[in-house]
């Protein structure tokens, strides 16, 4: 954890500034008919899920370039969890991932407590072979040929939601791999129903009070069909399943040029919308830091969502991304705020005047509405949540201030790069 | 219409050739436990629509460059469409397109019996401003703000079912241009809702035994969101509506790299596949001539469909392309061929061993097997086919032979070029 | 011409807020050790091209569905540049379209000055058939099989270079939409050639102190291939004529995911880079206006001008867009704002910090150091400045409030729709 | 190896319908007026080389499922190798990869000679860090900011070809991973400008007779910019080294929607077209077996080859796939063997008719002039070369009949499956 006393030491380096910045700012917004004050309060009740897996350097198929302090286990990982959560006061719960993150459950709730963090949706991984499975997911797992291997995979789904019941979560997330490589190689429709039948043998499994949430990926692994290739195929998924069956999003998961923001739109129509795996992209499902190649996309998907806040949608938010090239608690610090930044950019649309011009075929001032919220730098209604949550003003300068990669690089052995998959 | 005698002559030239061939390839399916016969009787019973505004040569927003000989009206496609299957044999239907097509329905029931072809579905049109409309679509039709505009266009679909039910059709197809150029331009979800709204009103007045097929596409004209953008948005329509309701596939209105024919299997297995609109194309809605870009592709869908024949779907494949280097006849010719080959080639899967390849997880020779459909040359089968009904072994070189485009630009008269949509 | 009482009228009732607003940056940008003034002495240096045919409505294939007052002729086009110049006083030059903006040149210069604009590069047109041109360009223009054609083509550009001179242009803008829209349908290799020794004696009759621009283009209006089809064979073509020519950049002319700027930084490498057609694009050459969709791309494109400037390249900039739902002055000027808006922001990272954070491969400061430019709101300047050289705090309001639209909508008679292309 | 007695057995079973296919071939070609031997020649002259890496199973980021009997060492890949050609006869040579197949070039060469194979281009490896390099690549190799990291990959590409050199290698293929993930990380001119560097030292050491290939690629492993993206890029590195620098085109490797034989095409325009990667792909770099997602698409640039041969290009044909779900030996032969199809169908084309129709702008009949020969079925041309040469009629069947994967089981031991780099 990092030190308060360290943070409140930084915060002070940084309060004037900021409280200039946030006066200058509640005035403009006071000349838009807008409180700042309840703006901040949105920022402040605002909150994504940190993925235990993200706190560990990822890589490509080519290779992997670890860095220093890698975490060794859960408990690692639990730490450098809340170290982002101390800093943003933006992730207030961790995403566990099965079998990686397996350990005794009283364990790991003590261990959260200690670091300050809850448990948010389960994801089990059936697209990775389990020293402990006999049975190899190479051919599939859900939606396998052979029903040893979907009963394998099942049980293994079953048995994440048994884990998460005893954490506290109230989701289980699936992602799955299976796919085909070539035409022919399986038989499209065959293998889906086979998929829906054993997803129906999960929900069955689902306590009181929990979701499932079907998660859609246009391709990898797979590189010629996804059994759940896009968001038709989710719907059809969670339709079939039930009220407790719903959609997730990931930003990176769709063909080029489609249009995300509208996937949203839809699946609220549909009431099928479960929430999201946020990270950004420009080719494939590059998992790349929140907010940081188009940031206006993101803010179009928050458009959606704070549109239809009066439906009371209760949606489950996690970020999934691969930290390559960065300290990955840098990278998931960053990316929190510039969710919570879209988030709250979108707070500012004038809803009113949008839909005025919507409704006079005005696309020239509805669109600039969306732009002047967009460009309003709200950064400093994010920092002062922080500040006055008891986070950082600047959470990256903090964290390097603190030297907390170098202390957890001191105990934690060096790890070794390893090949991607092409060896 | 093309004088028989010169379609016996042109074939006299070209039977002994293949006749030979086709004993050949007798012997050869033969070896592979294949017999010619059946799937030449496959080939004859194949029929495919062509759409009547096909007859004229397309353009682009650039421009449009008219041939020699351009139909003026209806009775003048009729003719051209009775050309086109007279010497294919393979598309004995004629697709609608209302307001453009509007005449009186006696006389288009004469006509079409005339030139031996009878009428497929119907298409409306709502994407274009009409003379006698007194409202404009350039914000939208069926999912207008206005409601006046929506009844306008609910009210043109309904005529152009009233047409079609005189004509013998019996289904009719929708595509709207809505959508938003611009973030914000209009509310994604009640536009929806707009859409859906208007479109049961439609599916109100269909007439017994008929069918409605909503097509989805992802962009153009709409340039930032188009309201069935998909196929999820088709099949939240079609499920909306009712049993009556389908939805429908056009090869060139997906997102770049999106597996088609596994779109057809999800919409098999929703039970909400309503037919095709054939085409090709590299980069955006191109549509060129159906499986001169990506033959393999045409294949792979159509291996879906003999699949599925089992289901016994009732299923409506039309041609939709824009002819706009080509003359359109000779265009509509070899398509049709082409969607006929791909049919052909994809009965000849040897559907137990690709099953036995398939549950054996054997993908090499799953693909194989496909690929070894693929590359029989079928052209004897199709060529003997049309020899057998009465068609041209060789439908370009006969036509080009009978001097049919020379003869109708002695009496139409010559079109003007007319500049496309950016000037 | 709008009123100057007006404009100041309208001034005057938001002057308060901006000089507020302008103070509050000012303080927070010298916190940040940048002057404003500076900042605001680029904005006012800032200058883009608005194309002449920009001013009326665009369309598609499918529709046109044109506006009120559409202007009539280049006459009507400049006093609509005017209107946009004078209240955004960010768009100083008119491109010209030739065929379509044909005049004599001494109404044009005069007509320019009334309205306080000048040419900028000059445009020629062999993508459409001319009236006055006995040979079609159906089947291309400078790339034609037949070598008059050619010719005519050729003579085309020089007779537009003719014009161009005497308005006081300076280089020729050359787009062609030759191409092919079936495999085979030419041999690719000998038509760049043609291309090529067709751009050789055109780049013969360049005048002095010209240059000329090649235009590349993925697709369309040719739908398989075409011939200046990416950046790489428009760097060939610059190569191969000589010093004078360059390659232009239209943002809406990449392949999907293709990261423009580096092709901006690849181009100023090879010193090849000439300017810029703006716009905005989803999916294909959308023609949006600039910084609607991707705002940020429109960011990372001026970060790589501006990172330039010390390499004094002497850029074109012009927008290029079609206006299909829109009042096609606002979205000029709406457009000219953001991309000046993106200058600006441009201008604002801190060169040096950035650098360092390279050098270190500090990847998380490094892309935190762009987007902290990105992020801040240069409105009041990009405001300030309009207000200081005679324009509008707010172009669009001030426009709207002008009543232009409907005073030349009383002198300029109603445009017919057009059907686009298709039919 | 498989024995020479096995491989005449089976042939024994396939050789009388093989020789009725050939002849009713030869007489259906001779009516077409081509020479079915001289086209069987063709076939014989043929070959590609194999990648030592491809015989063992690949993976993805996420996993990598290995398969039975994974070879241990480049001694156990030349066995393979030598399989796959015996069996094919169509893969004489094998690329290798440094520093995965450091070994005594005597032992090499002598393992060579044994299994019948030689060597083609080597390649370098600076994508993944080595066990015996002190510097790491994670932040690039031959453009990063350290002079130290670049000088170490320099040496160790110049190592590469001292290796080559020894076993008889011309040519060095290098393709590097630098890039970036955020825009911003790098300066991505002046990371260009220590490429181009980088690679002129590399160019200095090429002996005598050797050739220097560029690679390019849009993405991964980099995701938001990769120094040499496209073959833009690509070909001015090859401008700026030399004569003995060349561009090498994986068809993988490009953006969406992308026509590669037209690049093919512009490459040689420029004369700077070096050889291929051969794989195919349907979304990103999936690195399939060539010729099963889109064999018009490989004809197609096969097409541009062979129409090129008069100007007798010296290109290197090499085979990069990634196999994950198939025994890599039977891709490899599937893929050598479509390869070969695609070269043997474009050899058929007829281009006299083609030129002639192309001169006409037929482009109706030049496009069928193409799908004539692609769909011309030369399976009996490829089995007959293939029998005359020693090899297998059905080169999978006869593998499988061998029994040589189970055999090479029993001494090679099972490989462990290995996590991707997500974890």
């Amino acid at each position: 954890m990092i030190d308060k006393g360290l943070i409140e030491a930084e915060n002070k380096t940084r309060e004037a500034a900021l409280r200039a910045d946030y006066a200058a700012l509640g005035e403009h917004l006071d000349r838009r008919g807008i409180d700042i004050a309840a703006l901040k309060d949105r920022a402040k009740g605002f909150g994504v899920a940190v993925p235990s897996w993200g706190t560990g350097t990822g890589g490509t198929r080519f290779a992997r370039f670890p860095g220093e302090g890698e975490p060794r286990d859960i408990f690692d990982k639990l730490d450098d969890c809340g170290v982002i959560h101390g800093l943003t006061q933006a992730t207030p719960t961790v995403s566990l991932h099965i079998p990686w993150d397996k350990a005794d459950p009283a364990d790991l709730l003590a261990k959260a407590e200690a670091v300050g963090v809850g448990f948010d949706a389960m994801n089990s991984n059936t697209f990775q072979d389990h020293a402990d499975h006999p049975l190899s997911y190479k051919y599939g797992s859900l939606s396998h040929m052979d029903k040893a291997v979907r009963a394998q995979a099942i049980e293994h789904n079953l048995e994440t939601i048994e884990i998460g019941e005893k954490l506290g979560s109230k989701a289980l997330t699936v992602w799955i791999g299976d796919g085909t490589n070539f035409p022919g190689q399986s038989h499209m429709g065959r293998q889906f129903e086979r998929y829906l039948s054993s997803m129906k043998e999960i929900y069955q499994g689902l306590p009181e009070g929990w979701q499932i949430f079907s998660e859609h990926k246009i391709y990898e692994p797979a590189f010629y069909s996804t059994v759940v290739q896009d968001w038709g195929s989710s719907l059809l998924t969670a339709q079939e399943l039930g009220d407790k069956a719903k959609c997730l999003v990931d930003l990176g998961h769709h063909a080029p040029n489609v249009n995300i923001e509208m996937i949203v739109s839809r699946l609220i129509h549909a009431g099928k919308l479960g929430g999201f795996h946020f990270n950004d992209s420009k080719y494939g499902d590059d998992d790349l830091d929140s907010g940081t190649i188009e940031p206006y996309r993101l803010f179009l998907i928050w458009n959606e969502l704070v549109d239809a806040e009066s439906a009371d949608l209760d949606l489950a938010h996690m970020i999934d991304q691969s930290h390559n090239v960065t300290d990955p608690i840098e990278s998931l610090m960053i990316s929190a705020c510039e969710i919570q930044r879209a988030y709250v950019q979108a707070s500012l649309v004038d809803r009113a005047a949008l839909g005025g011009f919507q409704d006079a075929n005005d696309a020239l001032m509805a669109s600039a509405t969306l732009r002047a919220a967009f460009r309003t730098d709200v950064e400093p209604i994010l920092a002062m949540a922080r500040l006055e949550a008891g986070g950082a003003i600047d959470p990256i300068l903090t964290y390097r201030a603190s030297g907390y990669r170098k202390q957890v690089a001191a105990v934690r052995p060096k790890s070794t790069g390893g090949g991607g998959g092409i060896v």
